[in-house]
């Protein structure tokens, strides 16, 4: 493992159990050091499931798999590996879903499809599916409620640190538990890209509910964030609910009764989706960009991603340069709305450019120790209209340079 | 002037006069370090001109200019300066412009929007133009037909080696002469982006006619190569013509008689292109990606410059790993028509992927080889229609954060 992010948190928080969903990791010989490869987790019958799937044209077999099975939006079971990717491995990768799932589903007593599966690792090599076949007894011997931190372990690839989120949000008055284990060390692994998440909460709430809720805290949280734009074949968001609650029933996702619900699920994937990128490979600075005075909020988004993807700001940043200049490029070439004379740009608070001209004399002292401090702040104001978001990224280092240049050298 | 990059070419060409058009350059005092920093050109009357520039919605003041200017399509006279590009000035900037091209107009005898400007070098602070202005009667005196080194010198910023190129084609069996000269380090400059492109011949064509000639140019070079996926506010990109062949005239564009100008000046601009990748920020090695098959060719070219701005691949091919599974990351992840099953990869001319999955046992020493030098071919193949493009990029190396995070550092 290399060495720990300095933008990680002190340790992984402690979670709580989802009422009847249980967990389980282990070694099954797909990872050649023997560290942790495949985890488990397992729920009563009745469990229901929404996902976020990659938007990638050349998807993995799992995630193939996953978005066939999302239809019927039930779950019982979902096995993660790490260490292999099953992407780019044609008709055979197919053939180690099918015998992962339908040794699982033998196993949960349920059908294949409410088995759902992940793979992480590198691409285009067969997936050696009999080990994990062969490991499932031993995984299914020992389910735990809290076995968090092992899962967390096992669905890691370059990660530096564990991924772990939770909270708690009353439905009328009942407490259901939410919590979220994620794996992604800005949008690649060794080989390849990938970001994994796994959200589970004892709500009783149906698939078609579960879907607007996770497709909402998504687009606040995994969707605003950026490493460097690469998008994986196999990126994952997975809501599973164990139904043990026994709260009112809402009407809809849009229920007054789901609104903390809501809030609480959005925060975990927000907490969950921060994690990522402080755990971007090379990242020495988290950076939160916010836009304002967008013609509309997915304009602002959009805008806010053009600065968070672009390698200029991004250099700019780890060198501790508040390079205002490179910020309005970014936004001129969004390709959304904006006028050039209206853009005002403050870095750590302090107005660096308005109206489109350098603010004479600003202040540089205060921006110069922002821009030398580990959390960097960007806001840009727009001026001609209300949209707003924030996204969130980190540097680009020599760090990155390394990891992925000379990773197989 | 940073050390020569790697892929540069052995020296700048001898470049022909162009019929009518003459040449100066100077120092004006812009630049500090007193670098040549201003080049002016004048063509005689009659001159046609037509120009790509920036989409960026942020341009600078003479892009705003150049926009305006361009819809008469004459032209007498061009005013480039270099060390700043007059980018987020605000009214200062309009009054920047406007101060140079009365100078240059009524010293050339013209209409203030028969003269073109461009600037490039720091944003976003007042361009000094009473520098350019006192200047100018020096540079009308030392005026000269072949003074196209000169000319490329003082355009340049962080480029390496100044750039020009030619080619002379039969417009109905009179031969007309094309010249062009270049700057751009990437799309990067110390502050920012910019791509100035300047090209000069003595055909006799209405600007309706450049108009078109210079957008099918420019779709098959300038708009294929890409060194980081940032857009500068300034790019610009001129065609002029000083009419001085009296060659038969063409009835549009696409008349036969235009079939070797058309093709030639297609050259100029893609010798010229290549020039930039050769020059880009950091650059160890030239990258060709060739995509064929695909839907459409602006699919194809889509595909292709998805590939070319994919930091996962420019790092790989930088560390000479022939990743071909985050190619196809990268084809996935560019929303164009692609079927993962039908994807081939070659690298070096060798097949490494197809049918999506690895060729199983390919001849890996010739790929290896291919991978540590300079010059790298990617072919893509889509498989599924008859689409064709090639782009152009370098390679993400730890020169280009060097370059670009420790500037000012």
């Amino acid at each position: 493992m290399p060495a720990k992010s300095p933008l990680a948190p002190d340790r992984f928080p402690d979670l709580p159990a989802v009422d009847g969903l249980r967990l389980a990791a282990g070694h099954c010989g797909i990872d050649k050091h023997g560290r942790p490869d495949v985890m488990l987790a397992v729920m009563p019958e009745g469990g229901t499931v929404a996902g976020v799937l990659t938007r990638s044209l050349c998807p993995s077999a799992p995630v193939d798999w996953c978005r066939r099975a999302l239809d019927d939006g039930r779950i019982r079971a979902l096995v993660v590996n790490s260490a292999n990717a099953n992407a780019f491995t044609g008709a055979a990768g197919e053939a180690a879903v099918r015998a992962t799932v339908d040794a699982a589903a033998a196993r949960a007593g349920c059908r294949a499809d409410e088995v759902f599966v992940a793979s992480t690792g590198v691409i285009g090599e067969t997936l050696p599916a009999h080990l994990i076949v062969d490991h499932l007894p031993r995984l299914f011997e020992s389910l735990h409620p809290e076995a968090w931190a092992a899962a967390a372990e096992a669905i890691a690839t370059t990660d530096t640190f564990f991924k772990g989120a939770s909270a708690t949000a009353r439905i009328g008055g009942y407490p259901a538990n939410i919590v979220g284990i994620a794996k992604g060390s800005g949008m690649i692994a060794p080989d390849m890209a990938t970001m994994l998440v796994f959200l589970f909460t004892d709500a009783c709430l149906p698939a078609a509910q579960l879907r607007p809720l996770l497709t909402h805290a998504v687009d606040r949280s995994f969707n605003c964030i950026t490493v460097d734009g690469d998008t994986s074949t196999s990126d994952t968001v997975l809501l599973a609910a164990t139904g043990r609650v026994d709260h009112p029933q809402p009407e809809s996702w849009t229920d007054r009764l789901l609104g903390p619900f809501r809030r609480a699920l959005t925060e975990v994937c927000r907490d969950l989706a921060l994690q990522v990128v402080r755990d971007g490979e090379g990242a020495q600075k988290l950076v939160s960009i916010t836009v304002s005075g967008a013609s509309s909020s997915p304009s602002a988004r959009k805008i806010g991603l053009a600065v968070a993807n672009s390698p200029l700001v991004k250099t700019a940043i780890a060198g501790s340069d508040a390079n205002w200049g490179r910020i309005v490029m970014a936004v001129g070439k969004s390709g959304q709305r904006a006028d050039r004379d209206r853009l005002s740009v403050s870095i750590g608070g302090v107005k660096v450019a308005h109206n489109g001209v350098v603010v004479p004399g600003y202040d540089e002292a205060p921006v110069a120790r922002h821009m030398a401090g580990r959390e960097i702040d960007i806001a840009i104001d727009l001026g001609i209209g209300r949209g707003r978001a924030t996204v969130w990224t980190c540097d680009l280092t020599h760090g990155y340079i390394d990891i992925n240049a000379d990773y197989r050298t």
